[in-house]
């Protein structure tokens, strides 16, 4: 590998984990922001997360003109490659904290999330932030076993996703349904947003270990 | 252009083409299986989605193999990354349709759409197909024209999308949970197929026009 190239590739590197550390930020505030009707933190993430979409973009441009440049095969290109969609990810996982913010925001001063769920959601939101922050790492450090262990983890997310229907599915919920679509639609994007870092996970395994098994 | 090249991309145009003609007729059957609760065609959606996915991962590995073997760079480049992109939306959208589809297999032999909201789900299910039979269209004959036509086309699916919800929190709203929870998340796995056409349609008007703001 040339000194350019691996020179480049750093930099992609450092922007990642830059998107990444930020999607972070942007769920912790969107979690704050769902839980206790915090309009401000909000706001906050809304507007955090149309930053990230142009972060993204720019990696993205910069990944499109080193491959331009340097016309990387084999691993060196499929690191490329990752690194395209690996952003695509983290641009997604921001737009979904954005969307929780948002609904925050509209039920504003109510809460978007009725008592019976609180502890539902509290979870899911400090379980998102676990994995984010946990990806923040394995992209500074890409590691076969921390990529296992997050891949692991967002089954508790799944579950909790699968508890919220039992809640709202039950005889005991007579919220309105303003409330079961919020919960229905904070539920989805709290358990796609680990879907991504699972995605992402299995990508840096796979560019590890080399091996295609770890991605399909 | 090289020969070889010129005959690669024609081979990737020809898969884009076939899988956007897939996703189709996934879309077909998981709108006729919400809409009247019919299960085997919420299976063969189902089934489909799978080889979707399957079919979008051979697109891409042959992207990287033609991306690794011909070096391209500028626009050849920029086709093959928007390729790429391009066979991930349309792997998502075969995604969402089988999602729609698992709705109604969940539900039956009860109906997933109440009565109410049929005719919005009717509409927004025919436009989704219509939508993505345009898409089809494009990939096989890149237009500029038509890019346009269908980014502006997704603007009543968002309507319609909208209005699910004016129904659902409306006083006349007496439907149980399960109702507000199914088509609150079928309206919004209707609502991303839209955004991912129009997504795709963006890329392919910037790769014929090479205006970059038409993508952001």
């Amino acid at each position: 590998m040339n000194e350019i190239f691996r020179s480049d590739l750093a930099e992609v590197q450092v922007r990642l984990v830059d998107l990444s550390e930020a999607v972070t930020e942007i769920m912790e505030k969107a979690s704050m922001a769902f839980l206790n009707s915090d309009v401000r933190k909000a706001d906050e993430a809304i507007a955090l997360a149309e930053i990230n979409e142009e972060k993204a973009l720019a990696i993205d441009e910069l990944a499109i003109r080193i491959l331009g440049r340097q016309s990387p095969v084999a691993r060196d290109l499929r690191v490329l490659v990752s690194a395209l969609r690996i952003s695509a990810s983290l641009e997604r996982m921001g737009a979904l904290a954005g969307h929780i913010a948002t609904i925050a925001r509209f039920r504003h001063p109510e809460s978007a999330v009725p008592e019976s769920l609180r502890k539902t959601f509290s979870e899911m939101g400090a379980l998102d932030c676990a994995l984010s922050r946990k990806l923040t790492q394995l992209l500074r450090n890409p590691d076969v076993d921390l990529a296992k262990t997050i891949q692991g983890e967002d089954a508790r997310v799944d579950e909790l996703h699968r508890s919220v229907f039992d809640v709202v599915l039950s005889s005991t919920w007579q919220e309105n349904p303003m409330y079961t679509v919020d919960v229905t639609l904070a539920s989805r994007y709290h358990e796609r947003f680990a879907d991504h870092v699972v995605d992402i996970s299995a990508k840096v395994a796979y560019l590890t270990t080399g091996d295609w098994s770890e991605i399909e």
